[in-house]
């Protein structure tokens, strides 16, 4: 199952209009608590993010100076040369088409789930060929007014459970397919 | 108060590309239920909507034959000329301030609040003018990729309750003002 989950601002940004997350990360929560990293990230035995959120995480990883932070094999989306010292081992960087990298990931996950990371267009990519299964979005409170948006297509949902984390709503849909 | 309480969908419209809401009244929900419209309509003494959410009321009525069903008084904002013959009584059609209008919707309203109905331009001068003090948004669930944003400024909120009804889930705010 490929699950695309990320943090968003009531109006479906997953960036500001800077790219940055600081309004994410200024959201107090327990990752240990309701629909938290912790219990997900025991599900996902695969990731795939874009060249964007890789290169925002490498940065971010840089000025905290800790280390990559996944145990899971990962794969980059990019049409860009791939940098010369990947942040961890498993980083399969790819221009390969999207059902390709789906499955090398349902390969590499076993009887794990996938996780999109993202940004928007990874998951829209996805969702558009037909390989979105799950959504799941801590919201943030605050409206950015502008951004990059969570996915750029229509999407018909199913809403599987709401829980609250603190300054987050933590909201999990299932993709309805058309029939 | 001013309370903006509107249906959105996850990914921050107040309607899709082409001005529909068939995507929201296709979400099932118990107006009597949590977060439901029974009981907000009852702490509501006054409401304010923009010339496009007029107009889209006034067509729907059109077409089912029901009868305006708002017993409160209405500000309604538009530059352009009133309709001849209005949906209902009470209702102000107004290019006055919006602090002017807010006066009177206070004045109107008494110990009850004031329900910004939408759309987005009308929620987002509220909030510019710093009148805007609760966001309610109950969200379908479905992902639109385009549409009408829900407010296009920026705004820091306070999460207050998380509920879900049925298809949707309804999320409360307090708006945080700068200190």
């Amino acid at each position: 199952m490929f699950t695309y989950s990320t943090g968003v601002s009531l109006d479906g940004f997953v960036a500001d209009a800077h790219g940055s997350l600081d309004w994410l990360f200024a959201a107090d929560h327990d990752p240990e608590g309701p629909g938290g990293f912790a219990a997900f990230d025991a599900t996902i035995g695969a990731m795939v993010m874009g060249r964007t959120t890789y290169d925002f995480v490498e940065h971010a990883l840089a000025e905290s100076g800790e280390p990559w932070p996944h145990r899971q094999p990962t794969w980059v989306l990019t049409h860009r040369e791939p940098p010369a010292v990947p942040l961890g081992d498993g980083i399969t960087f790819t221009d390969a088409p999207i059902p390709e990298v789906a499955a090398a990931m349902r390969a590499a996950a076993g009887d794990l789930d996938c996780w999109i990371v993202g940004g928007g267009q990874v998951a829209t990519a996805f969702a558009e060929a037909g390989l979105l299964d799950e959504v799941i979005v801590a919201i943030a409170p605050v409206v950015l007014g502008a951004g990059t948006p969570v996915i750029t297509t229509r999407l018909d949902l199913e809403l599987v459970a709401v829980e609250r984390n603190r300054d987050l709503a933590v909201l999990r849909y299932r993709v309805v397919r058309p029939a």
